[in-house]
């Protein structure tokens, strides 16, 4: 075969740490804040809600956290992903630029979600605790806690937003299927749910209210914790094993990239292949341009506030600094549901203010032509959110067919499609819009 | 980390030559004949469906034939898959068991089917076909094939039973985002199709239905072929690159298998994992048990008769030499649709009838028993054919436990059930029936 196109690690090459950015940004990162006191919120506070393991990873600025070993055996069923070189795409595009991706589609849940659900799942078995409540918006992150859950004899409670949950049965039944409890939010199960329901009974829900329902649901019971799929620092913390691989990978294909590109909703797959390269620009002077795309019609960091706010909408949560469009902010229904988020992670924030990383938005058609381009080139049918990522990876190597220049770009494919077809017809029947 | 789970092959280790069993059958393979004269249909007869080149390769009994580069470099998405070791599955059984299973769900397509979609659509590229046309049940051959067009430049039409096409619309949805068309069968495109629904315009279709238009559509176009999944010789040779893999990937875990279990419904999984090791069985001596798995209401093997019968039920096929149900049987509607046919690979069948593999049947709920104990366990959502082999390498582990040894058992995943949550869903509220 004259071009190899796929770059693999063995099971021995699993990353045996996580990397944590924290250590290495010029500027501390700021912490959050009690919103009744505005002083930095104790480990103690959030114990109320996180083990006590998770809560000092969340606050470590250690350089290196060591993987367990019963989580890396259970990473190992899909990782190391791998890196693939998108030739067919090249020759379409008629472009320079070599086209690299990160597959974290092969997962049991499909995506990158379960790097950090494995070891949240992990630790707080560690801790003592008997079940996990969370949230899901569109499904990814409660299939993924509900698979890691059932690997580690946990309990698991899922508040999935009520017009997913009805649009997404598969999502609900995967959930099951790992025998979790799955509730269409808002729920009759929280004083909170029924609160809205007496006001409200045909509530569509949204992830705020699913987020209060499952934290209220961990502070009232006994032996329960609460789990987050993003935006807080032990998650991107998780993910970074993304970007490790993909250094050694990109060495085995012996090119370095120039671009690397993630779509960022609440910033964990982005945070996951960009950051131990940002690690790397800061210890070697590398020049990579390194680039977050986000939905036009929820663009917290192109055009929203960096400043600190709530991480849900029923203000339960403390204030982070983070890019934000306001907690009351409601975004469209976009089909890429895991990108439907009002703030940032704070790193993912952090890093795009010290200029370590910049933001760029895309609409929903244009996202969707890049989508089914690459599907009918590459043959991988990719999620909705990642397809932000290669349209941005598709506009880059145009550019360089017209400026005929070879660039390397490598972009991060965090999940496939199969259960977003209807995303697919709806783009393919011309019912698709820009919001 | 303590037992090694994953085993895997880089790009360089993907096969370069397909395996064909019928080199080394100690008696040959019985051929196809021509209904009406009962003598050996010649290649003449069959390239008014199928390529010349790929009725070469239906004909040849070559040990190995080289597999083209440009159909290597699409099988690189994908390949060399990786094989597993289901520690987990072990610990809850508690056997001295090693339970391996190779893995073909990380396709794009989600199963092995595109191992063949891919090679057929490139020699039918090379032989100036302009467009395929083939049938499917569940859709996995269906999607596969509309994949593989796309990636070389082929029109793809695919006649989709009408009872799978409304109770699995993502698999047609997933044709369609390929850019194939797919149409309901019965249809009102074809004469037997308008035949059918004059009689009877509520008919559900059947796979031997859908068989006759894409054959019917194929002899009325110009510059058009069929393209069948499974049943034929060509079929089974593509897909010995799992067996190859899975003989190099085993040598890898420093083990030998004492048992082989793939599913069989037209017979190719199966082929693909075990034909490889009964060419090891027969030129060293090993003493390899190989077990094929049916479902016990559409068991040709293990009830059927093994003699000349036709492929479809219409009658327009050549005659092969099969285990066979009788070419009018209907099979229940089990979840496991891909199994649902009345008769076995010609390859299969010889190789059962000269005491190189033995076959069994299993009911649909056990099946889906084992396919819920390994998706809690291991963690990946299998499809419910190949939970067909789950459930034999299950009974194979129970029964080293009980007689206190060990073995080392391999057996096929050849996909995964993320399409298929809605059977899950019947089993798991206890609706699922062995019919």
């Amino acid at each position: 075969m004259s071009t190899p196109v796929r770059f693999t690690l063995p099971e021995s090459e699993l990353p045996r740490a996580w990397y944590n950015l924290q250590a290495d940004f010029s500027e501390p990162l700021p912490p959050p804040l009690n919103p009744g006191t505005r002083e930095p919120v104790s480990p103690e506070m959030m114990t109320a809600i996180f083990p006590e393991n998770l809560v000092e990873q969340e606050m470590s600025s250690e350089r290196y956290i060591e993987i367990p070993d019963p989580v890396r055996e259970i990473l190992a069923l899909w990782r190391p992903t791998p890196l693939l070189r998108a030739v067919r795409l090249e020759r379409a595009l008629n472009t320079p630029a070599h086209i690299y991706y990160k597959y974290e589609g092969g997962s049991p849940a499909g995506s990158h979600k379960p790097n950090t659900a494995v070891a949240q799942a992990f630790y707080n078995k560690e801790a003592g605790t008997k079940r996990l409540a969370t949230e899901t918006g569109a499904g990814q992150w409660g299939s993924s806690l509900a698979f890691a859950c059932k690997l580690f004899g946990l309990e698991c409670t899922v508040y999935m937003v009520k017009v997913s949950f009805h649009h997404k049965p598969y999502r609900g039944l995967m959930m099951q299927s790992w025998g979790a409890e799955v509730f269409a939010s808002p729920s009759d199960r929280t004083e909170y749910g029924r609160k809205v329901l007496a006001t409200d009974p045909d509530c569509p829900g949204s992830l705020g209210m699913a987020i209060s329902e499952a934290v209220e649901d961990t502070v009232t019971s006994k032996n329960t914790k609460y789990a987050l799929g993003s935006v807080l620092n032990h998650v991107c913390l998780h993910q970074s094993v993304i970007g490790e691989e993909a250094i050694k990978q990109m060495q085995l294909a012996g090119e370095e990239p120039d671009v690397i590109i993630g779509c960022i909703g609440g910033g964990s797959n982005f945070a996951g292949v960009a950051f131990p390269f940002i690690r790397e620009k800061l210890k070697h002077g590398r020049k990579y341009k390194i680039v977050a795309v986000e939905p036009s019609v929820c663009a917290s960091v192109t055009q929203g506030e960096l400043k600190y706010d709530f991480g849900d909408t029923a203000e339960m949560t403390p204030l982070l600094m983070m890019h934000t469009l306001g907690h009351g902010f409601i975004p469209p229904k976009i089909h890429a549901g895991g990108l439907r988020y009002h703030g940032m992670a704070p790193m993912v924030s952090h890093a795009v203010k010290l200029g370590l990383a910049d933001a760029v938005a895309y609409p929903q058609t244009r996202v969707f032509q890049a989508a089914v381009q690459f599907a009918r080139t590459e043959g991988i049918l990719p999620a909705p959110e990642p397809s932000h990522a290669i349209a941005a990876a598709i506009d880059e190597a145009i550019q360089c067919r017209e400026e005929g220049r070879k660039k390397v770009i490598l972009f991060n494919l965090c999940g496939h499609g199969m259960l977003d077809l209807a995303s697919y017809d709806a783009f393919l029947s011309g019912k698709l819009t820009d919001d």
